[in-house]
């Protein structure tokens, strides 16, 4: 890392927080020079984005996104036999694209659910591992979504809808390798002494999506093989120093044996949620369906979470200082189904009453409560300069006082429920602060699925 | 009408209600005669049906089941506009027969999903106004489901399915005139002087169902004309004295031009809920799409009624003395998508607690509350032979006491709350029975969208 | 037979030959009053006509226009590969019938061709085995040129096209029997007591097509069964009686087991070539692929004859009093594919030069020469009321002298050489007439495949 | 040019003239270097092959092979309006490729008719200009015959069915540049000073299909832009001195801005036929089909070559020095329609009565003669040592006698006709020699469409 005025900026940065972290470095291409970057504000604050899967795979739409490594790999039974059924003999995995028709795809649309769901960024797949580019890229003939297929820019039409809501960033996923890409097939026979794929394939595009449509999330995956084989520093050191991107942009950590190492956010796996505070600015990716990223016809109901377990797969990871990035996968015509749209919206509501909690906090002390089951904590500095902490019960408690035990209450404590007009009784004790719960009809409760008490002035405040 | 033994079968059949209406007589093929055929006791019991609209129009999935009729017909601009961008020109309906795939039709999952639901009978369109038939009826060549699309006896299936649950009856939709069917249009071209469509298609495609499949339900529809021209008073005196279902078949009254005057039931319009009791039973057939009886693509979540809507109206509809027959669409491929499935499966959810307020019972004295609303009345003889009274409020009372003006409380009268362990208190005044409202924590109610409480031995018995 | 002035007509039309058979009568619907009506006259000049097999089948074009049949009904090996290597599980035949698009079909292109091959009249398959209509039928529905695959009137278009060549009558054939009919199959489970199909189905499409078309062949086939069931006498009667052809139209013997019995044209078998005269009028109806009547993909070069094979074909064909029907297949997008063109341009070339040996001639006393081999004999009265006599050679002599042993000349005879300037040397002997056969290099041969030479004023005349 | 030992390797290969011209050189990547290489004698003495032009615009059919140029970018109007009319909005040329189906190709039954014709030598398009590989390239990802489309390596197996026959030689024409892929595009935009599709596509192909099928021709086309963009001389030093058919290998001009100038063998432009004799070995493209090398539906059969013209042009082609390269162009689905296969097979029964006078001959001192038009000359030395004339006649002389002002006989001369038993009687006079033409009936010509008079031992000899 080279950098300039060094002092200057981060004092400058520090007061003003809503300005980037606009450090005049220049960071070098490899790992130690990359890892010294600040974590660009925003990503920290926005708490909650929506994943997308799309792409070829949601055309049979049948088992997961993985659907050509299970028939075609691993060849799984249900999925030859599905072929079989349903497809003439010699059918490819490319005679899904003319398919995937997106006649529906209405990326204003998708913009405003993704509003209406509390969502602060959004990740699509700009191409997932059957390596077809959601995008008109260079390397990609006529295996992109604009020669095959929908015929159309997805990237780039979501990220202009995207664009016109204030309060979105957008983000894009990319797969590193690909499952049948005859290059990357001869790099792995040369085992990665060669390195025609990443030359050739998908470090240019890496390139390409940044300049085209600027994404503030570059969510990398597929990263099979080394960091040295796909020269990721060297890539992610232009991201850092030169590309339009570079004073916004985060990344994750899946770019050759660096997961849970590397990166502005780590993800170390999928549904990554340890429960416990990570000294490491940390993502959980998730999806609605519990078996599949990528949409799928062949599932029951109850593979999909409710939205109660979804808020609480939000607050758990809110509460220990992760991301949460919830994950719908639309159809090969560009719809988002209502059950995901249903689910959304619901959170949303719920973020309408409960985002003060949310957005913008940092995790408390404790995470969960010492006492009480299904009470998280999260935290956040007031105007006033003390600390404000959200005590999130994901059950309405059935008794009359709910013990809080990792709470001491002091003489300016107050305690009120959010979306509940009226102030909460308390009472301090040796075991600790003990909830009065107000009897409130079912038809009069503020939200449904999780409720916030908000404690001011507590005894126990924390240094963050 | 031609009776054999009437006087001991009345007698018989009045005090053993379990058994059908085995009336010994032949009906005539006049209204005046089939008017007098009793309704089979089962289809007043059941109360709640699923109906299924099923068809070619599935594959486009646009606008809705009518796509044919404002395609072509109407040559409605977004209609037109969505073919001309989709699909070749000179695409022809009968085109999309070949992708109506139902590769995932799987009609056991099907009817555990009814069975979730509480519904006690289904009514499958065997074959709707594009004349395409679900079965492979002989009358219908190419251009029925085994020879074109599924491959499969849609129709057939589903009774076999259906018929495993030991609770429901299997019932079918048809529809008498087609839109562009050359005989119709041609017999409709002579005034309908001559009957070459009724006699060559639709009434043999009725024998054909009633033979083949013994459903339960006759569900007549597209009565365009008279019933001189279909002639339906003679297939339904066939129905009543010498088909398989003699005996428990019940019909509709779309029999051209007789819609509120004849038929076992009446369906009057489409979604018909008269907001009190009629003189004869009748059925409200309503769909949750509340803008397509056809599955259909392009829609918002808020075309979709949401579970407390589905409530409301089968407690109205009942209270009212009607069945409720309440629509899904399955796609083109077969299923019946996850959010019709979590509506489905969150009714029968509340029956399992509010079900002995709706199955079996009769409208009571009042259908609603005089004082309080959103009260809706049922009622049922209970095995000591008073009446019990079933007050369904469908907003849980944000007061502490609930105002019930229509009722008279005795001293043996007993309040409880279906699904709610415990008594509930109440008090009679000049005004009406004063029912205390119980504080529940909303994780301890019984369940949503609708409450009953249940009131025995009122002073205001009623005789049915 | 009931006839009105028949003496004087039949005076009227022995006279002026051009005039068809305008006999006032009313055949009765029995063979005996049907077989009384004489062959309009047009139809023995013609001699030569185009018979086209156009359908669903020419869609897989593999085999033959049985394909069905030889895939579902007798399950032979090549269809059944063909079908599992080529199309996914559970395609049916109707799935065939949106491939059957004729974007290329040109009727005035194909009338064009047909009048440079030299035909007389064409007959168009209206519908096949398959049942699938080449126009929009009434009795049809979804199950014709207009609704489904051409989206055309394929009928009626070309009827069109052929009028407005001056000089080609149009004619259609129709199949009777369907193979895959459930009307037809239940028929023929009622061992043909019953008769759904015929009265639903195939009866009234032929008067359909003839009030349509107004064709002047109907070429009746798969007249399995007996004409009781298809009541086929009724039909002719109307045909002959009423129907606006009734002047010019001539029908076939494929009516129901009376093939070679009634009709006013035989066919017998397909193929039919007898090899000498008959006491009626016969058609030798043939193909230019000889293993397929429909356009098939799968077949080779040799299974075409060649022009030579088939200019044998018609003078054998004419010279026994016959006339020719020469089938080709088109393809499923319209064509008649540049073999058949080039074949049937060329039997035109060979008609130029030798038409007047073939059209508006009548069989000789002798058929073929006694001494000579592959010299056929055609003749025809000229205007001076003698008779000519046309020896058609169908392989050049490589002798200098030809022996015709069934000729005596007298000292009036000429010998020319259709197409050749100069007058032919000959001699008559014991043996018969001996022909100078000259020296002509081959680039100055009038024609080539068969020669023509016209002999006058032979000894031996003939009474017609 | 390296050469090592390079006398004694010449008079080595003089003397043994079977043997390929095994020059122990190493050539330099440039022009003057590569020049020095001999032309092996193959290539020379095959004189006839055929071209086949088989890729995704066999689909459409429409127009000619150049489709997507003339729909895409010339945006002609009968090209627009044929997309328009038969297919959905939107589809792009990709949605070609899985019509692409090549069901019916079996090399082994091409290679008979190829075997049949008598060609020598056959050139495989293995890709043209839409980028599309017949073969499963690496650098081609899910564009290319085994990933859509045909599902099979169409280059391999022909390869594989052509090296059963003894004498056909196998070769592969490669298009260079591509109309639309976008790194040629970049390429072209920045005027050529990048070099990304040559170095990621174009090239590697080039080393895959001579490594996978060792062609014995490299038939280069779509050479845009210069030379150096292409870098052709490093590549083609590569074929000459590494590549595993260094010895056999042909290649031609069209290696970018060098047509006509530098290649083993010249085609300058399509059609070329000069008419003349060159200074350098050169090569006839042309198609029967004369408007199109792809197969195509819409047109007529005027357009394709007759029999004779076919013929012509090979004479006049080989009497110049050059070789013919015929073409016919496979439909989509794999079959060379029976008019190119009769074309063929014709073509193959005129060569074997008249191969002697095309197979290993020589252009002669005249081309044509001075005297009779439509007389054309080869020549070969015989065993003897002197030089055999051919004097193919395209007509048939009317004429008693025909007059050759180009020879001059001598006592020793010897006049026949190719297949023909007799002597040709012939004088020479002071004009030229004088054949007597034999008066041959048209059944017993040796052949059609041009005859050879083979003349031995003429005065005017010829060095070669």
């Amino acid at each position: 890392m080279i950098c300039l005025l060094t002092a200057l900026v981060v004092v400058f940065s520090a007061f003003i927080s809503s300005v980037p972290p606009t450090v005049y470095c220049r960071y070098e291409p490899n790992w130690d020079s990359l890892d010294k970057r600040p974590l660009p504000l925003w990503y920290d604050e926005v708490k909650f984005g929506i994943f997308i899967h799309w792409g070829v795979f949601s055309v049979p739409a049948f088992g997961s996104e993985w659907f050509w490594y299970s028939w075609r790999h691993n060849k799984a039974k249900a999925y030859v036999d599905f072929m079989k059924k349903n497809y003439p003999p010699g059918f490819t995995y490319a005679d899904f694209a003319s398919q995937f028709t997106a006649e529906f795809y209405d990326p204003d649309h998708w913009a405003d659910i993704f509003e209406a769901s509390g969502a602060k960024y959004i990740v699509l797949t700009s191409k997932h591992h059957e390596g077809f580019t959601n995008w008109p890229s260079n390397v990609s003939f006529n295996w992109n979504s604009m020669q095959v297929g929908p015929k159309r820019d997805l990237v780039g039409e979501l990220a202009t809808a995207i664009r016109k809501k204030k309060d979105i960033h957008f983000g894009l996923y990319h797969s590193l390798f690909e499952w049948f890409n005859p290059l990357y097939l001869k790099d792995k026979a040369n085992n990665f002494t060669t390195r025609y794929f990443p030359v050739d394939k998908s470090i240019p595009e890496l390139y390409e999506i940044v300049n085209s449509y600027k994404p503030e999330v570059i969510w990398s995956d597929g990263d099979a093989g080394d960091w040295r084989y796909w020269k990721s520093p060297e890539f992610i050191a232009w991201l850092y120093n030169d590309s339009p991107v570079k004073d916004t942009v985060v990344t994750n950590d899946r770019w050759g044996g660096v997961s849970c190492k590397h990166g502005d956010f780590w993800t170390c796996h999928d549904r990554f949620n340890p429960g416990h505070v990570l000294p490491h600015k940390w993502e959980n990716c998730m999806t609605i369906d519990r078996g599949s990223w990528g949409y799928r016809r062949n599932t029951n109901l109850n593979t999909y979470l409710n939205t109660g377990e979804l808020i609480s797969t939000l607050v758990e990871t809110v509460s220990c200082g992760g991301n949460l990035l919830m994950n719908v996968g639309p159809t090969h015509d560009g719809r988002i189904i209502p059950i995901f749209e249903e689910r959304l919206r619901q959170v949303g509501q719920w973020l309408k009453v409960n985002g003060e909690a949310i957005y913008g906090t940092k995790p408390w002390s404790h995470q969960n409560d010492t006492v009480t089951k299904h009470v998280w904590y999260t935290s956040k500095k007031n105007s006033a300069g003390s600390i404000d902490v959200y005590a999130i019960t994901l059950e309405w408690p059935t008794t009359a006082v709910m013990q809080l035990g990792a709470v001491t209450a002091t003489t300016q404590t107050q305690v009120t429920l959010l979306g509940y007009p009226k102030p909460i009784k308390y009472r301090q004790d040796a075991k600790g602060l003990l909830i009065g719960i107000p009897f409130i009809p079912i038809n009069a409760m503020p939200c449904e699925w999780g409720w916030t008490f908000k404690l001011t002035n507590l005894k126990n405040q924390y240094n963050y």
